[in-house]
């Protein structure tokens, strides 16, 4: 278990540093094949730019649609890549990780339960599939600190919590961003020549929509957040925040509609001014703005009669709920 | 089951409303004695004086301690009317409501567990040691077309559920203000003398601070509410609004301090712009108040680590979230 040494964006040299790693991911894998799957983060965008700079179609990009991505997301992403000649294959693994959440209300087995559907089920069979050895991944720097100090259990950490991968999945994981934060990160997927819309984009968590949802993520509530979010999106997109998000409660509270009672559910929005997310406040939206989102929601979105807004800190909130 | 004749607070004439009300009392309990609870909100506050001036001594007036209460609550409004010769009495119930309350998290069973404890069984015992045959108290209209919509069962809504009190509790019960809203009972409040910290009181619910919490009302999850609750009224005593309230979750979300992971508890702050409580919208607080209530919130209360604030409109959500 090595210590990572931190590279940070100001003393980032993108165009060597693109250079250096290309250079190791080819030493690494050799005549091999390499595989990763694309989220449409900017890590891991930015990992199959640099997979493909090093490896060209050697390296097999895939986008598991694991059921729990956003409005319109696997197409969207799929499209992006295509210009650059990048091709992605859609992975349609729905099933699997719904029976795996099933019953799961816990947001840390929620994300183990995400975790080894992904890395043993999925993957497991996409290494069969591949012939490869090898899985690039962009794990960074902050989703490391936050796992071993106990915070959040990132999906893609694994080494720093004693667990080898080769002995656990069937293959080794190669993590060329693992010295970067988000800003850094950002740096090298403009140098690698992302669409701006990839290398700004918001971050977007590991567990997806599953983390979006407090209690049990099935696919109706799954439905339901992906509709918040869809507004939440649309609705703050002119607006300059490192993140917002929109959080389906399990809670239930009472509203009324047509005069009658309604025990229904709450949407929480959060919109987080943050510069690497260690540290995070609120965004000061004009209330106009939140009067809007709370009136799409409660008319859009069925069975949700009340909506919030977080305006506490990180820490001691974290940016996302689960 | 006769339909209640709504007096509007522009036709209300204080002076002669009081009048008539007294002199209604007065003849219905004759040369016999009632009593009332008061809760020092404004209905049951000028139910008291009304009753007080109707019936003077042969009114017993009680202040039951449900432990529900805010902070200070009991000894603050027995202090209030001991100025204009009202004697109160705190009786001490906590333990019949908390067990009471003991694992139930539906808010109508809730209501419906306090309305049994307070009528039956603590009121109970009250007519029998006082050998009173009224029950003086200050529904409103809005409770009951509250109640007989079905959007929330009122504590103290009987007639117009079927429900005769002479036959479920052994005494009779006297609703002079039924007719009012309360704009309406403001006004009467004023005309009788009592103090505008009480006639201006912010409305409070029947089911106290167990209104207050989303799921179970343990003694330790009430003393969480009555501290954020503190909070909210100091922060917010200058702000010109109908209500305004803190409530805690049942929801866990996660948090981070001193570094490491906390699966803390929410709290909602919910103050709303209404004129008579039939339709609402949230105050546009300024973010500085926001952030100020939030940090107080998450220092000062125990496990708490993230704080909202409520953003929709009634309806489709109501004020109150139990």
């Amino acid at each position: 278990m090595s210590q990572v040494k931190e590279i940070t964006a100001s003393s980032l040299e993108a165009k060597a540093f693109i250079q250096e790693k290309a250079a190791e991911i080819r030493e690494i894998v050799g005549s091999g094949v390499a595989i990763n799957a694309l989220s449409g983060g900017v890590d891991s965008s930015c990992v199959t730019m640099l997979g493909h700079k090093a490896l060209g179609d050697r390296l097999k990009t895939y986008f598991i649609d694991n059921g729990i991505m956003r409005e319109g997301e696997p197409q969207q992403i799929v499209a992006a890549f295509k210009k650059p000649g990048v091709n992605v294959e859609i992975i349609d693994a729905q099933d699997d990780f719904f029976s795996a959440l099933g019953g799961i209300t816990d947001p840390e087995e929620k994300r183990e339960a995400i975790t080894q559907t992904f890395y043993k089920k999925v993957f497991g069979n996409l290494v069969k599939k591949s012939g490869a050895k090898y899985l690039l991944q962009g794990t960074i720097l902050t989703d490391i600190d936050e796992t071993v100090a106990g915070i959040k259990r990132q999906h893609n950490v694994f080494e720093q919590l004693g667990i080898d991968p080769q002995e656990a999945f069937g293959y080794k994981i190669i993590e060329p961003l693992v010295q970067l934060r988000k800003d850094g990160v950002r740096k090298v997927a403009q140098e690698l020549g992302l669409p701006s819309s990839i290398f700004n984009r918001m971050p977007f968590p590991g567990p997806a929509l599953s983390a979006r949802v407090i209690g049990e993520a099935t696919r109706e509530r799954i439905a339901l957040v992906r509709k918040a979010t869809s507004i939440v999106e649309q609705e703050l997109a002119s607006v300059k925040a490192f993140q917002y998000m929109a959080i389906l409660h399990n809670d239930r509270v009472t509203g009324m509609r047509d005069n009658k009672r309604e025990f229904g559910q709450q949407i929480e929005i959060r919109c987080w001014d943050s510069i690497d997310a260690r540290q995070a406040r609120p965004t000061q939206l004009p209330f106009s703005t939140l009067e809007k989102l709370a009136s799409r929601i409660v008319s859009e979105v069925p069975g949700v009669v009340s909506v919030t807004y977080n305006i506490a800190t990180k820490p001691p909130s974290t940016m996302e709920a689960v």
